[in-house]
C-alpha cells in the first residue's frame, strides 16, 4: 500500500458514504433505504457470504487452492456487506469512521495486551462474559498454558 | 467532513486493516483468526445489530427519539461488524478497498441511471432476479406507474 | 388442524430429524454435514429469508396483498431454515424436541404473565437486560403507562 | 424415541405454534409480533447460535469434549431460533408443517438419489447453481472419485 497504485485502491469510509448517497439519489432509491430495509438487505448479503464457505470445512488463511473466479465472487460479497453497512450507518445518522475509531479504543482498553497475551485465565477473569468459555475441541495439548484458545471465546469486535 | 476535526474522524479501509492486524498480533490472536471463525464472529455481530432494531417496528431515517446511549450502542455494533469484515477480508487475502471500488463500478453498469430511475418495469426487465418482485404493502397508490417500490426488489450492493 | 387433512400436514421434530438423516444417508451427504458447515448453510438460508422482506417496509400480519407465488417462496425459505436447524441439532447430538419444550418452561418462568402483562417498568426491573430499552418510534401515545413496547425489548426466545 | 419418556419429549410443529400463540396472547405480546420484528429477532438468535461456534475451529459431530453447560446453552439457542421461526411462520399465515413436507418432496425431486450419489459431475450438471462449485481445500485425495465434496456445494434445504 506504499506504491502509488496501492494508494489508488484505498478508500475511506466517508468517501464510500458519499458514493453510496450519490448512487441512491441518482436512481431515486432513497425511498427504499430505510434503516430496517437496509439492515435486512445486509443480512441477505451476509447469507450470500456464508454460502461461499458453507460446504468447505475449515478453510486456511489466504484461501490456497481457490479458483480466481471464486475469489472474485468472495470479494463481491464482502463488498456488498460493506456497502450496505456504510449506507445503513449513514441513514441512521451514525458517523461510522468516528464510531469505529472509538470502538478500537474501547477494545484496546477492554483487552490490554499484557492480560490478553498471557494466561487465558487472567483474561477470562477480567471479561464480563455471559457465554460459557469455549472448550478447545480441535487442539489437544498437555501443556495447560497453551490452552489459550479460551482467550478467543470472549473478545468481540476484534 | 470539511473541517479539520471531521477529517480526523475519517479512516480508510487499509488503515483499518493495519490497525486490526496490529491489534491481533500484539495479543497473539492470529491463531483464532481463521476465515470461518471470523465469518461466524461477523454473523454474531450482525445478530447483535439486529437485536437493536428487533422490537421497534419501522424506524425513520435519522432515528428521531432514540436516546444517546442507544445511538452509541448502535455505533458500536455497526463498528464490530465492520471490524470483523475488514479482518475477514485481510485473512482471506482480499483487498477490500480494491474490491469495493470495483463492485461500485459493477453496480453502476448493472443499474444504469436512466433505466433504474424511470418505470420499474424496465428495470425488472434488465435484471436477472430469481426472487419474485416484491409487492408494495405499505404504500397505496392509485397511480399504477408509481408502484416503483418494485425497483428496490432486485438491486443489491447499493 | 382438527380435520384429518390437517393432521396429515402436521409433523413432529423427531419425524423431521429422521427424514433428514435418511435423505443425507441415501445421497452419501453425511460427509458434508459437519456442525459448522450446517450452521453456515443455515445462515445462508436466513439470508434468503431476509431478502424476501428486505425492500417491503413494514409488513402486516397475514401478508395481505402478497401474490401466491411469493407466499410459496416464503414457505420454502422458512422450511429451508427449519430443515438445517433440525439437521444441525441432530448432528450436534441435541434433542431439539426436548430442548424446545424445556426452553418454553424457562421462558414461562422468566416472563411471568402477571409481571409481563402489566406495567412495562415492572418487567424491565426483573429482566437482566444488557441492551438499552427500546424506545417506541412508531407509536405515539400521550398515556405514558401505555408505552409497553418496552416490554418487548428484552424478551428472547418467544 | 421408542420409550414412553422419549415420546413425551417429541413435539409437533402445530403444537409448538399453539404454545407460542398462547404464550404471546397471555402476555399481550401480539402487538410486538409483526413479521419483520420476528424476523429480526430470529436473526438475533442465529447470531447467538453462531457465537457458540465462532472461536472453535472445526467441530466434530456429537461435540466430543464439550461441557454439559455449553451443550445446554447450545440447546437453548437452537430452541430460540426454532421458536421464532414457528412464530414468524404463524404470523405470516404460512403452515410450516405443510410447507416443510412439501419442501422435502421438492428436494427429493431436485436431488435424485442415483444422480446425487454417483459422480459429482453428473450432479453439478443437473443443478442450476449460481455459485461456482466449491473446491475442496481441506482434503487432498489422489482418487478422483472422492472429489464429491462438490456435491455439497449446490444442495439446499437438506
Amino acid at each position: 500500500m506504499t506504491t502509488l497504485e496501492g494508494r489508488q485502491d484505498d478508500v475511506s469510509l466517508s468517501e464510500l458514504k458519499k458514493k453510496m448517497a450519490d448512487f441512491a439519489k441518482e436512481r431515486d432509491w432513497d425511498q427504499f433505504h430505510s434503516p430496517r430495509n437496509l439492515l435486512l438487505a445486509l443480512v441477505g448479503e451476509v447469507g450470500e457470504l456464508s454460502e461461499i464457505f458453507q460446504w468447505k470445512g475449515e478453510v486456511p488463511r489466504g484461501l490456497p487452492g481457490w479458483e480466481d473466479e471464486e475469489k472474485q465472487h468472495l470479494g463481491e460479497e464482502l463488498s456488498d456487506v460493506l456497502l450496505y453497512l456504510v449506507r445503513l450507518s449513514d441513514i441512521c445518522g451514525v458517523d461510522l469512521g468516528k464510531a469505529v475509531l472509538r470502538k478500537l479504543e474501547i477494545n484496546a482498553t477492554k483487552y490490554p495486551v499484557k492480560l490478553s497475551k498471557g494466561s487465558s485465565k487472567k483474561l477470562n477473569q477480567i471479561i464480563n462474559n455471559s457465554l460459557p468459555p469455549p472448550t478447545s475441541t480441535t487442539t489437544t495439548n498437555s501443556d495447560s498454558s497453551s490452552s489459550n484458545i479460551k482467550d478467543g471465546g470472549s473478545h468481540d469486535g476484534v
